[in-house]
């Protein structure tokens, strides 16, 4: 966390800034960048959604006073844990305001809120003011060593992710101090941990010289943060390989590439600009004969993806997307990532792979 | 897999007494054993819900010619699965069937009762027949070394779990081929990532000398049979660490000891029979001081509390755990594991845990 001095001098300056109001009795203000969707752009030549801009200004009063010591209490303690070096996720957070008297809260959704309005004041991610999620961050497996370090001994540790044998490397919540060291050629973020065990089961990684990573569904915070830190500090293109459907394509892959809607003020931490879209595609049902192993898409799959090629800056910049929704919408199908086991259990590693990974360039972006 | 070359044999037993009486122009049959509440008992002394021993006959007629086909075509995948020492999972499986012609299923709750009877006829665990379930198997860090080996150079694996830092193992999907080394003096099964992250960040399991291990909510069948492996070839006690309420004790602890109602006919393999319930107690919510970090119980909770005084075979059996279901409907509230945030964050590693492991003969069944 090379970042903690400056943070917690942020947080001091701005507690010195209300206390120095006070005390001239003049009344104090902050001013939080607004978030949701409509305070939202896409950049392209950044790579993901950034916030335009707007703020909302929270002024001590009489009405607001109770927020207003929650939202200085709540930069306390993350004050706290990053001089302490500790950890604290949402749960603890609200629980540790049993202990604030008038400030506690009384729902963890208001301590959320106020958690994400600090997030978003200081313009840096929570994982940095000491808030962890509570969930996995994703699995790893292959050509890589993650460099970390024993809390005790300050020792440094070597975590050689080629030596799991069937297992996996868990990635911690957060990722902040992590190094890493690899001559991999790319990193495979996969959406379902059933495919990532057979491509582990097979050493799939050191035949394609790559890194593995199980996202599990939509990537946690820390699955997109390390796919990320990874990614950039190490140069590695990321293809991502997730079931052809438009759950797959507009939760899955947007989100790991730029981010999510509500969350504008971090996914410049989170998002995966490099990543590149493998597969499977709606093209890839006639490449790869699966025609018959596809399913019908559902009311909520075709409302997704006309949502999404209706207001999603994402999908309405990119036209190879528009035409692969469109692909799909015609062919009324989705497909899934097992799907090619149809063929062979093993058809996803000798031939879909190695087929897909010869054309890098035809990859969707 | 050790048991590999029986269950090969037994397989190809039963498709030699198929055929040989269709050969003969008899009416070829399957005994499958009962798989729901009704074919179920708590027997204290094996300490798990075991089938009574009700069957279901399929004959083959004219009617069942499907099911009959689609059951031998299971049968034949798992024994290639075994010879080949390959894996599916349940989704490849069905995807398989696509190159059935007539025996295709065509939808996955099918193919997944045929694999259930499958199963429950051979009267071994899918794991052992080459299925691997689609989902985690959760995160261990701590005094344990994980024995494996590489599946291209069969060269042997020693997986350090004290060398993780941050990080932690993730269990593979199946567990049948791990061996362990361990002096660990217990294994803590813990309910919630985010309590398990603050263990692992201050090395709890090196003070306490112990195994952490991550469930995720109901755990696995992976994380459950590789925490009954280890627990019973290392002889190590297993303590439960889940949040205090209907469903961390009916459903996570329960699930995690005697086994699931419904899949008695697994439970032999995936049960931990010797585990021992830690925490959080009602009782806990006076000794700890949480009155307030309590929640009221929801209707829910309530309705499955009295589910299980009622109706589980376990909690009838279990006084210790009757008179705690009854103090925590008296007390009308619930605790989470994560409350102890509420004195400081630390607590729950610097005194909660240490007071209640001087005592362990006070654990809940």
């Amino acid at each position: 966390m090379s970042e903690s001095p400056t943070i917690v001098r942020s947080i001091k300056d701005t507690a010195r800034d209300v206390r120095g109001k006070i005390l001239k009795r003049q009344t104090p203000t902050m001013a939080f960048p607004i978030r949701d969707l409509s305070n939202v752009k896409y950049r392209p030549s950044t790579g993901y959604f950034e916030m335009k801009g707007n703020h909302k200004v929270r002024t001590l009063t009489y009405n607001t006073v109770k927020t207003f010591a929650q939202t200085l209490r709540m930069m306390s303690l993350a004050k706290s844990l990053i001089e302490t070096d500790d950890i604290a996720t949402k749960r603890d957070a609200y629980y540790q305001s049993k202990a604030w008297a008038e400030a506690r809260f009384d729902e963890q959704d208001e301590s959320d809120t106020v958690m994400d309005d600090i997030e978003a004041y200081f313009e840096v991610n929570r994982e940095q003011l000491g808030f962890i999620p509570d969930e996995h961050g994703g699995a790893v497996a292959g050509e890589l060593v993650v460099l970390d370090r024993d809390q005790d001994t300050g020792r440094k540790l070597r975590i050689d992710c080629t030596k799991f044998g069937s297992g996996a490397y868990a990635v911690p919540h957060t990722v902040e101090h992590l190094g890493f060291e690899t001559k991999a050629k790319f990193i495979l973020a996969i959406e379902t941990a059933g495919l990532f065990q057979r491509l582990v089961k097979h050493n799939f990684w050191r035949h394609a010289d790559c890194i593995l990573v199980s996202m599990g569904g939509v990537p946690t915070r820390a699955c997109r943060r390390f796919i990320r830190r990874l990614a950039e500090e190490r140069k590695i293109p990321v293809y991502a390989f997730v079931d052809g459907d438009p759950y797959g394509y507009c939760n899955i892959y947007r989100t790991l590439k730029v981010g999510s809607g509500n969350a504008a003020h971090i996914n410049r931490f989170f998002c995966v600009p490099n990543a590149r879209f493998l597969g499977v595609t709606p093209y890839d049902i006639a490449d790869f004969d699966l025609q018959d192993a596809t399913h019908p898409l559902k009311d909520v799959d075709i409302k997704r993806a006309e949502d999404a090629l209706k207001n999603d800056p994402f999908f309405k910049h990119h036209k190879p997307w528009q035409d692969a929704l469109h692909k799909m919408m015609k062919m009324k199908v989705r497909i899934e990532q097992q799907a090619f086991a149809k063929h062979s259990l093993n058809y996803v590693i000798e031939k879909y792979l190695p087929e897909k990974l010869k054309h890098t360039d035809k990859f969707l972006p």
